[in-house]
């Protein structure tokens, strides 16, 4: 079952537009602020400048700006797919998440312009649900035993604790961050460089491909694109501002994960580092971030959760069951208005999507989130494949 | 040589206090803030409270604390030793160093009452003079193989740059970095919790008189006195005072390396923790109080520097000589007023005292002290049991 019959013209215009230009394109986003997608993809096909107003392009200099940007685009036209070719993209599991769809994670929007203009996704666990309660790690790709096996270690207790890791599916840090999480059966979001059906590293397939079953693989950039070395740092800011957080595991002094670091700094999220051996290389980078009082030198779960969770946000505190503590979990009677509301909008069978149980509950879409997040917590529900669903045998147990 | 024959009336007392009190007694701290030594001592084997001043002792609260106080130190005056029995203890390299002497460290000002009453040294260095580019350097007596390397590593680091290492003698880290400044011809000082005659641990004997013999030995016990549980604490205050900072190499949570951090930090000295593994418990003290932002992330002899560097003394500056940097050292005619003066203070045969050279020069202490340190550092001018003497042959090489 596909999911382009659904795609509307803008979503469809904002996927093709992930083939034409990289993405972070200054003048793409600057675009997509003032027009409608489908206005700048007829545009480019036309080889004429979108009706724009005042601000952008309106200056000699803006104006040659967004010719040349023109030039760049129209190259790959040659190469983009039809819209039929796109839908026949959208299947076994990858689809498309536009802004301002229910499950676009609204930290993206913190990019501003450089914001994707959509994501591509394989796997079915709700993005924005996902995004909510989730912490970025990443390092060094040439890890040591040490720095795989914190990794390891610390990504399974967030896990366990009902929070998501996201990584850049890199070997090193990047891959014992996704294996600890999955491990631990928690939810991992990989943030490829490339398309979300090329496994790059190709060793990392079976890896992507668990990720995906118990999480997602992301990516800006459409199927079948090939990862290439300005891509991972592209990448690098969307790994940061999907997340709460982000955790420095080893990185040596050039290390990419420093990349990843000022994006999260820069965005204003905590940035974290686990210090190691002052002996080993991979771990100065680290070391200079904390010294330097970027990072706040972290060593166990705990303290991550403590920095992501002091942002004061009702979402962390409602989000936070006590790992595998059902028994724990509120009876029907003790939810608040607004989880009981939604859990009576879900379905006696079969599943809803998201902005479908906001409608029948009539509460906004963050109170949804935070109510389903609650409700999943306390065994009340499920998500499946088409939405969530009541959880009712295991609620008994 | 005895250098008992030269003890002032008011040194004596000093010594004599240091056998009746404990370290840091806040009645006697408070007494010798307004009366002299002698006086104290005098009322003590009197069993008279001293002639006080209003603000100390005149409430009634006061007195009786005072009166207490005064109970306290009687009990140890049976085994007070004579004024001759002192003087014995004051050979085979043992001294004692008084507020206000030129040796005094102007550091332990900055405890108040609380600052020793007087200390012993076993050793020939300038007390004053090596704790002007010092640091102290404690931790785990527990310590790791990875600590211990990593103490000993920076220690003499630090050693060959100049700096002088300050730790406690104890097993572990502060064994280590004795032993690190030690093997880079560095200076070091012990400062024992016991008789700086009493080699505790026993198995420290042969690092005490390398340290005695390449640096000093000191405490605030008197010859004799065994070490105590209490004392241990004590004495840490002395190791952040001496110093222009404190550097914590391992430190489990409940570590008394934390407790030196502590003094450090109330004396307002910069505080830097040197990381490790997150998965060694011996590190984990480290690692909190960089975590809480109490302590700097160090991992290097570098770091170090800067911090204890950035206080803007012109002692710093001043002494920091490229190490082994002799052949850029400054001609006889480069030199600056002062040093010039203090260099043409030294007897051309023989040596002189600190003291001795600042009245000859006709320049206060801490510029002469400036000026030795330049030119000994330049090659003009060494150390010797005596004092200071020109440095001919060396210079020509």
């Amino acid at each position: 079952m596909s999911q382009t019959a659904r795609l509307s013209e803008q979503a469809l215009a904002r996927a093709a537009l992930t083939y034409l230009a990289e993405p972070g394109d200054p003048a793409l986003g600057a675009l997509l602020e003032i027009c409608e997608p489908a206005e700048v993809l007829a545009a480019i096909k036309a080889d004429m400048l979108p009706g724009i107003g005042p601000g952008c392009g309106d200056s000699p200099a803006g104006r040659r700006a967004l010719e040349r940007a023109l030039g760049r685009w129209r190259i790959r036209l040659p190469h983009l797919p039809g819209d039929a070719q796109i839908a026949a993209a959208c299947r076994d599991g990858v689809r498309l998440v536009c802004p301002a769809d229910p499950e676009w994670p609204g930290g993206l929007d913190d990019l501003g312009p450089a914001r994707p203009y959509a994501l591509w996704l394989r796997g079915h666990a709700d993005l924005r649900l996902a995004c909510a309660r989730s912490v970025s790690m990443v390092g060094s790709r040439a890890a040591t035993g040490y720095g795989a096996h914190v990794a390891g270690e610390i990504a399974a207790d967030l896990g366990e604790r009902g929070w998501v890791i996201v990584s850049g599916g890199a070997y090193g840090i990047d891959a014992a961050a996704h294996r600890g999480a999955l491990a631990a059966g928690g939810v991992t979001i990989v943030v490829l460089a490339c398309g979300v059906d090329y496994p790059y590293p190709a060793g990392h397939a079976g890896l992507f491909a668990e990720a995906a079953a118990q999480g997602l693989v992301i990516s800006e950039w459409p199927p079948g694109r090939h990862p290439a070395r300005l891509r991972f740092l592209i990448r690098n800011r969307t790994i940061a501002a999907l997340t709460r957080g982000t955790v420095i595991v080893e990185a040596g002094e050039r290390s990419g994960a420093l990349n990843t670091a000022r994006h999260a700094a820069q965005l204003g999220r905590p940035l974290m580092a686990v210090p190691g051996p002052v002996t080993a290389a991979q771990s100065a980078g680290c070391h200079r971030i904390i010294r330097e009082w970027a990072a706040t030198c972290v060593t166990r779960a705990e303290d991550i959760i403590e920095m992501v969770s002091a942002l004061g946000d009702p979402l962390t505190a409602a989000m936070t069951p006590e790992p595998r503590a059902v028994g724990g979990a509120p009876s029907r009677d003790e939810l608040d208005t607004d989880s009981a509301r939604v859990l009576d909008a879900l379905p006696a069978r079969g599943a809803a999507g998201t902005s479908t149980i906001a409608a029948e509950a009539g509460v906004d879409l963050d109170t949804v989130l935070r109510c389903l997040g609650l409700l999943a917590g306390s065994g009340f529900i499920e998500r499946c494949d088409r939405g969530w669903r009541l959880r009712k045998p295991q609620r008994a147990g």
